[in-house]
């Protein structure tokens, strides 16, 4: 198990899919794509100035959007876990 | 469907025309041009030290002008979205 | 219209004249100069920790001074109109 | 006229006089010198996080001293007028 | 004995097995991997603006996770200690 | 006269001797060294966020050390005058 | 006598024994090692921004360790004291 510190949140990997729904491969344009994750275990949240914390607003098993480079990997029994700041965190997907 | 998190905005591109009312492409200037956008989706809102949450000033349906370079694309069933922070919003046209 | 978010402020470009009275140009000082323009519309103010909005000191039909490289360019309706943050203007004449 | 906004100050420039008493000329020391100026017109305030604004410690008519390189000359009527943030001023004289 | 200073943390590290459970050494991927470590000491906890401090999420036995290129490495008796701060740990691991 | 603003101060220099109690040279470490100089005129304090303003903490004939490169020397009646931002001064010698 | 100011701690350096209990010199790893000192003066504590200051976690004798390239060097009455921000400062030993 991990339990993420502060406004770190802990994603499983979601391999991306770079065709459309007709399975076309479309040319990458010039944007920064992110990447789609599935939160495994979430933190404390955000120490604010006043002292207390900022709770998250992702929960276990929410599919998320993630800035690209954002995040550090790490092995769990041989299943790779991505940890990073909520702050990198885009959109909830539902 | 896509939920911004926090500060975050989703929008889908309007292409902009490089066209005045007579037809006629103006050569640019030195300065960046922003780009227009359709508000799809809207986050929580910038959370303040105090703990509490900023609403956003944009609604769905809004067209907004925003930074060229700013926020990520992200495919919903073949569709282009943007999500970027409301911070790179400029304006709302009307 | 356009309704700025924020503390953004849209300016119509007033042309600067570099002549003096006598109406001889005078070679440029090593420093750099700031530009003028005429307010169109103010946005709704900067947002403070505390959760209020500061009101802008400038309103609709303000000339104002502004530092030459800031804010973007948009076309309404084939005129220009220059977007910046209330933070790059410098002045009001009068 | 001009009005300052915020924490700007606009100054008229004073030409150093890189002499001593005597009349001798010193050669310069590795250190920055800051240039004179006469206040000319002062802004409101720099706006504090509770949404007070903290009134400039200098008033019309002050001779200041202020960092070589800061702030953007204007001219107005065909006088210089240099407008800075009140931080880029050190001192005054009397 | 070693009494870290507000939010610094001082850790033992643990040696990373770069293998899977069925013993096979994987190649890298490109992102960045944490390490691990057990909290031998705790600090007093970062100070926060209202003068009060916030106490570690952390306690010693944990084992953490923490970013590879973070703190620096001091010789206790001939062993190896880590001391960093908080913000640096990424996750207990249990 | 000169009266700094803000949180600036006004130190004349005291050349510094780079030799021991015996008078022999001391060859220089890597380390940065201070300077030493003596208070001619103090500021009226640091804004802080609250509005109020912090007093210095050294008073005028204190002898203080500060770091080498901070400052803007400015010449008053053939006198050189260091102005510097108080958090550039290390400490007081007494 | 030396009194550093607001979050200046003063210290007179402990040389490193880049050695372990056997006697055997260590090959440096690749992570920046701390020094040793000890505290010969404290300043009056960081302000924080209600106007209060933060007493320092370290007192007169206290062993301390810190970062290599932190602070500047003085010499007084022939021995060398380093002077540096008390963030500087790792942990305490005893």
């Amino acid at each position: 198990m991990i339990k993420p510190l502060a406004d770190r949140i802990a994603l499983k990997l979601i391999p991306s899919e770079e065709k459309t729904a007709s399975g076309i491969v479309l040319p990458d344009s010039a944007k920064e794509k992110p990447q789609k994750g599935e939160v495994v275990a979430v933190g404390s949240g955000r120490v604010l100035e006043n002292g207390t914390r900022m709770p998250s607003e992702v929960k276990v098993g929410d599919i998320v959007l993630f800035s690209k480079y954002s995040g550090m990997e790490h092995n769990i029994n041989g299943e790779k876990v991505l940890i990073l700041a909520e702050r990198d965190l885009l959109a909830i997907l539902d």
